[in-house]
């Protein structure tokens, strides 16, 4: 439940504000360099900060506790993990009481009979997303000939998007955005039928980072308004090169050895400024809820290299389900690999 | 790679123009009344014949060669089989040198080494789902408290389909459309994180029926363009119910009690009867193809069974997952279930 | 349940009297030549007929469905399946009242309540080991570098097997045996910590034959008596070869080049010609039972195929897991693979 | 790989000389009271000190780090990690050149690429086995109605353990032996055909700890001596209680609700205070080796608690795939549970 991939496997674990969140990662070739600094790049650019973004500041700090010998993967389980510090966990209490709309209180509640964490979310909070990352900078080293970006294109329906985080901000509201996510230096036949098709495997894991609530690959929904002789992608040479790429570089749930692009539609996040109407579970009564926390503006500024992160993971489990990394790697063996 | 689920586990197998398509299931619970008539409405509605779809005219009779004993499931792996008769094999050689634009013929080739069964799309064949839509006869069968449904709601970027059909057939092309599902009747707390999302496993699962490419829950993409203060949905009972249903009946990844909503995005058919531009792959040069075989105009209008039976799936093993379909299967244990 | 491994996968299927029994594969290599002759030879070492074996006379033959185009393997799911014919579904009726001590019968009844394919054993039933054998016949050509053997060693405690088997024969009662497994041909490191050691994923497969209860290792229990100074075995060789073997060819879980040993204790044949006591259920008093039907003095005789054969699919998969069998096989690439 | 377990799922991570080891257990029903105090009993069980075990002395205290609050489980994974202290690394460098008979420091060199972490077996240790002790710990907890022992009956072949330790020690040697594990209290019908006995599902976890090399059920190898009127057991109540138990408590791969009786054979320890023959890597030439580090002189002494935990773990999962432990744990719904 708290896993994904079939060979390289990994667990995402810890609560918001307990003692820590991390990432066990299973099933990585020994060999590969890592230290902890080669974490800080992609969690720098997930951290906090900017206009739009929650002023909460933990320090971000990865431990590599095991899997790690002589600055190289062993091939045993690699664990990297963060210490919570800026915890404020009065903050939450009364939220059992009174859900808070759009956040996953109540169905919590329900589901864990009272007893989850609640603290920040808990085991449901966007800090999670931490191991998520670490896990994607593991698996970008594994893959140095992919070219993983994904960036915000829209916020709030607008283009411009430090003016829409502007307004939004302006009127105490919060606003959604669209991530694109695009992949350069596939090889042909990445995905397995009938139901590991890379857009399975790949939307699996997306609908794991919180607000995602809709993927699209290629022209997605925009093909459903098109004529069958304007969507196929013209074949122009014998790598499977294609004119066109509506199908974003996947047919038949495999990568065709075109550029996959993708979608990702993110709402906008429920914490607002706002007062709010919701429901107290102590009454049974409506309530008004004002909530004081930290909160983004626009969680979509900080997906992208979330989602690129789990693209990474998705991708490399593929990688070794189709033998493209050996057990044990060398820069030799994983080099000139298309 | 042709399984799904975790308890409620189905193997899907079969190729378009070979002996046979099928599914098998394991892991359903024993006592539940089976009969190959349970097959058939489901199977009607997935037969071709109305307009836009193909002049194929198989005899889609079930049969089930395991698992039922005395008109009941026993508890063993159940296989639902279909023998293929309306084949037509010389059709397809020729789409190993000359790949359809569109297709799985030039992934299929790489992946598989040239040893794929070519021949009506083989093992990618759209005829695949007829197992799909067996195992979802099965698993609705096993949760009646449920009221699933999917329609298409667009073609072609219309509401109006039939004249968007007519219009595509005059015009020798295919258009695509939009399926929206409903599920009414689902408990709170189906769902489990981290990686185990309720978007993520049903995502999963739509995503193998062919020619889906986007999907998007509650509000979607929609959503983007929303503010937080609309976007959120007020509680206004303590069973959950929400005033509004942007979520789509998914919150924190987990059901939330309010009625599951989802829409995919199904492509325009790949094959048309027009003349297309592609690449021979004995020649090196471009070539152009005339696909003659028989094909829907609009695949879509297909779909909506098989995104039913694909969401019954995944929703039985969500429910098995969670205690709530017991072993042994009664009619008394299964009543009154929410 | 019914499913084994990662990447090789085998999903067995049928019930004894039904109306077949079978083995789906999944995860194949394209490209490897098969034909149902291939399955022939073992098929005839499991056959019944020889002193000691039930003189069931089932054509057991091999019927290959889905995943096998012009004379190869498509890297599709694979189904081979064996009709029943010679079924007597009377001899049964009566064990679902008066349950046949050493058989599952009365835990079948519990655990299904009621439901299970009670005929033969249904799904319990050793006719279930045809589909092992046939995956193990796929298996077995996918490692032509490895020679794979089991025969039996004791049978009701004698190395004179013919005479033990004459003797329970004329006392109309049943005895177990040895078997003992052998391969030759393993490379250094299959087998995977912690969990998936190569005498767990053995050992999980060799206890799905039926009346195998017991395993052992190289000197397995007589190990037990040694001083270490005995047991280690010294290494002689770079390439790993031991002196002495009574690590059984396995060193902390993982294969060590040396020959891979293994014993299995089967247990005497649950069924006999003699009167046993048991008790009626109808009535909760005890009750006498003659069992009519037919059965094997010896069943140990015919396990020795059937451990090669889940012996084969345990290794053909952890092969997998460490990239040994790529995707599509060739003669080439599988050659000279030590 | 390093997972066990498909609902009640553990990972084990760390090496010896490393940082920590731990488990990290995902499928944990919410709101178990679960305080680090509850590992102690079964930790000091583990713990070395006895005569015939190492003297090394760490501090195994163990964290939990998330999964818990307010003194009970959450739902979401638990991590219980031990952190190393009694680090001595340089006793271990030179086992890459001159790898020790019988321990897995060759095929780890050869697997793993010279990348594994060689330090006191690194991942392959003795000592991961603390974390499974507290996944079985957890395990126990969740089913109280168990009675789960196990016990060394012999060592070095004989039943008078302390003497043939004192036997061993004096001779610089070291000595294997049997343990025997008992469970009373199972329900009828736990296990799942084919695959999955639960021979199978309790053999796989018990050959993951280090020096186990063989695994019988009821009468195991000496069955292969009986005849079958011998061996069956006798039904002599509506429950399922057999007047012998020959069969160890299973039948058909399922439990049949007699007592759970199993022995695991284990190895004389690798390392002894002996001069042994083995190989230099580095010159290929014999080389003799005098192990000075600390060992155990009889690690059987040491297997009885992990084997206990070990089994509970296996049968946790169990238990909740057939849906006797409910996703939220109290103490209502799990009294009286048999």
């Amino acid at each position: 439940m708290n896993s994904f991939g079939r060979i390289f496997r990994i667990h995402i674990l810890g609560e918001s504000h307990g003692r820590m969140v991390g990432v066990l990662i299973d099933g990585c070739p020994a060999g590969m360099p890592l230290d902890e600094k080669d974490f800080l790049p992609d969690l720098n650019r997930r951290r906090p900060g900017a206009a739009g973004t929650t002023p909460r500041k933990d320090n971000d700090t990865p431990a590599m506790a095991s899997g790690v010998f002589n600055g190289k993967t062993t091939g045993a389980p690699l664990l990297v993990s963060f210490e919570n510090r800026d915890v404020r966990p009065d903050d939450y209490a009364r939220f059992m009481e009174i859900p808070r709309p759009g956040h996953a209180d109540f169905v919590a509640l329900k589901k864990f009979g009272g007893h989850a964490d609640y603290r920040g979310g808990g085991h449901f909070s966007g800090r999670l997303t931490l191991g998520l990352v670490a896990a994607g900078v593991v698996a970008k080293k594994l893959m140095p000939e992919l070219r993983i970006a994904a960036r915000l294109t829209e916020a709030g329906g607008q283009k411009n998007i430090d003016a829409a985080v502007k307004n939004a901000l302006e009127k105490n509201d919060s606003i959604g955005g669209v991530v694109e996510c695009r992949v350069a230096g596939l090889p042909v036949g990445l995905g397995e039928p009938f139901f590991d098709s890379l857009e399975s495997v790949i939307s699996h894991i997306m609908f794991s980072i919180p607000a995602v609530k809709g993927i699209e690959f290629g022209s997605g929904f925009a093909a459903t308004r098109m004529k069958g002789s304007e969507h196929n992608d013209p074949i122009v040479s014998p790598d499977g090169t294609t004119q066109t790429n509506h199908a974003g570089g996947i047919n038949g749930g495999l990568s065709n050895g075109n550029e996959l692009v993708l979608r990702l539609a993110v709402k906008p996040t429920s914490s607002t400024a706002q007062v709010q109407e919701t429901l107290s579970l102590k009454t049974g009564k409506p309530a008004e809820l004002k909530i004081e926390g930290r909160h983004d503006t626009c969680i979509a500024l900080r997906v992208p290299v979330v989602a690129e992160a789990a693209l990474a993971v998705a991708l490399a489990d593929m990688f070794m389900l189709s033998g493209l990394i050996p057990p044990v790697w060398t820069h030799e063996n994983r080099k000139n690999t298309k």
